[in-house]
């Protein structure tokens, strides 16, 4: 089984590196560009005796205390399988 | 419109970074997670007047030219709406 997590910034807060990648590419000439927002990107293979349940309990709980910073982070997961 | 880019380590290349994460999460008592690998994940707001077709060749180039390194890394590419 597998999991995805993704973790951005909260929309309210600052993102300085997504700014900056922006400002790169509309200097590249992708004018389109309009915003850019980085965050994180995990892909978790989980053990095969575990239940579909129990897999999104744990990632949930990995992905509040230990992946993202809940104060200025949200994120979204993903089980696969 | 939207666009999301995921870039990842191939699956190929050692990724220490989502090893130590691994390590980590075990040693907290998380025992099924069994390999973790780290990437990185653009949200990309594009301006109104786009196609679609005209976006994902600009996310195409983006992705292939800047925000990845094709060398070790792989991307994938979702457009939305």
């Amino acid at each position: 089984m597998k999991a995805r997590v993704f973790v951005t910034l909260k929309t309210t807060v600052l993102d300085p590196q997504g700014q900056t990648v922006r400002a790169a590419l509309n200097g590249l000439g992708y004018a389109a560009i309009a915003e850019v927002r980085q965050g994180k990107y995990f892909e978790i293979g989980l053990a095969g005796g575990i239940t579909a349940e129990q897999a999104r309990k744990d990632v949930e709980a990995i992905a509040h205390d230990v992946l993202a910073n809940p104060v200025i982070e949200e994120y979204r997961i993903e089980i696969l399988e």
